[in-house]
């Protein structure tokens, strides 16, 4: 495989390996470094059996070509030398990421963006300080990375705009799909939108309105139907035949009476909350075949991606003269 | 067509037309019933050309042959006859639907159920004074009904289990995916769900932290592709190796504080929100293209349903021995 550039993946756990996969896959040359050796033989282990997984799932069509792209680096200087981007993925844990983004700076082509896949820290609290802070920014993917698309692009305060033009355009030169946080904020947006849905969810199945399975059939069959290819906002616009303005104008008050009735507090998901949920999704999944059912799982993910990417190009298609 | 039993549609407007289809192409004999004797005859119009869209979507074979099964019946008496269930769609008004539900609860055949497409008032509010309350129940779709499956099967206090489950048996006998509401509540489970998803959305955008666009592609390419096949719940279950239990008991308590930090307040929707979200979305697809685009839409939910479907089956032949 003809490298087209240099990618330098910092920490080898799961989404550091996600990442050399989603790299390399590519086309990129991927040095994937770890302080800890052992850390690296077992990231290699399991990048060869997940890209033997891609291969079956339809992602990839030569795993052994794939994994050629990919170098364990012990040594952090190698492993940095020539690189254009650094994607680090160590743990979730400020003080590291504070350590690790002052090494990555100080050791990094200069002309190199350092991103974190920072999941939850702000992260202004570990970049704002370099002399570097311009180069630095978040970029976020979503569980599993080589199987979900999406990518937040966090700005820190003093990323520049140059920083999340190259690591957009990086992005989708990938196969991933960027969004742009412009501000950053606890739980960023993805996750914030999760849990703003569940903790409804949640109130309404403790309450005994509906069961939690009943609730994952009204998103699956109901719901998602519609998100999978349009999201919340092109939903609404295509609910009145004169679209979103048409839509809120007409319907805004009744939605605004409703937003009143929702349950706002949050839910502090204790013990019993938990039991519940629990027995009525183990009795669909017992827990010992979650192994299993992750594994269906990422065969749905990738069946629904190339089914959505196979409308996609026959719309474009269309549209040619 | 043999017909398998008989059906009222009562109330001729766009969800009646869409129920008098989808019980139609499923074998049922249809009266769909209206006082208004024109809106019949547009109706038929609107049916015969909805089912050549179906056809064209690939969810029927024969449009001639499901249309036979739709006759348009001016005479409550006459429409009532010997049917099983009837499924009212008249107006979202409350004296209207009082009135409505005295008159088939005095003439329809005393086993049949009667059940209301409401989808905002309180079922008792129509159904529980009535001497046949117990055979009275909603019964929610969400549009457009003949491509997204869920049915909101809402029980009111008076309403029976054994019309419950007639009922529940019906929606699957057609096709549909029925869920239990226990017990009614202000805008039901799926647009509570809805609408508290995109309450937070609202603010997010407001506050300028994410475009609306970009907040749709956050769902279309990043959770929804979850949804799409595993709803809320099971999302989480696959989530950690030991599944919803341990997922909860992990990262319940940080779940727990981003909660505290979600945008409570309902939003208002003022004309400056609506303003903003036309800008963005109407650049995406400007709002004389909406019918097209609902075309679109109606071509990606028949083809997304053939996916998932086609992949139900797949799993199914592979568990048989």
């Amino acid at each position: 495989m003809n490298s087209i550039g240099k990618i330098a993946c910092v920490g080898a756990g799961n989404i550091g390996r996600a990442w050399a996969m989603i790299f390399a896959r590519a086309g990129y040359d991927v040095a994937l470094y770890d302080t800890d050796r052992s850390a690296l033989n077992r990231a290699m282990t399991a990048i060869r059996a997940g890209l033997d997984d891609q291969a079956r799932l339809g992602l990839i069509e030569d795993a052994s070509a794939v994994l050629r792209g990919i170098r364990p680096e012990p040594d952090i200087d190698r492993a940095l030398n020539g690189v254009r981007h650094v994607q680090e993925n160590v743990y979730e844990d400020i003080a590291l990421k504070r350590r690790v983004f002052a090494e990555l700076d100080q050791r990094a082509p200069k002309d190199s963006v350092i991103a974190s896949s920072v999941s939850s820290i702000p992260v202004s609290q570990f970049m704002e300080d370099l002399p570097g802070s311009r180069r630095c920014i978040g970029a976020h993917p979503v569980n599993p990375p080589h199987l979900v698309p999406l990518v937040e692009i966090v700005m820190s305060p003093s990323t520049s705009e140059e920083t999340y033009a190259r690591t957009a355009a990086l992005m989708e030169a990938i196969g991933q799909v960027p969004v742009r946080l412009n501000r950053e904020i606890v739980g960023y947006v993805l996750n914030r939108l999760q849990f703003a849905i569940i903790n409804e969810a949640l109130h309404l199945v403790e309450r005994g309105y509906v069961s939690a399975v009943d609730c994952d059939k009204i998103v699956k069959h109901g719901l998602g139907r519609r998100w999978a290819f349009m999201g919340l906002f092109e939903t609404n616009h295509l609910n009145a035949s004169g679209g979103i303005r048409e839509y809120y104008t007409k319907f805004g008050p009744t939605i605004a009476s409703m937003l009143n009735e929702l349950f706002t507090t949050p839910h502090p998901i204790g013990p019993e909350m938990i039991e519940t949920l629990a027995r009525e999704i183990e009795a669909e999944t017992p827990a010992a075949q979650v192994p299993a059912r992750q594994a269906w799982r990422d065969r749905q993910l990738a069946a629904l991606g190339r089914h959505l990417a196979a409308m996609a190009d026959a719309e474009k298609a269309e549209k040619k003269p």
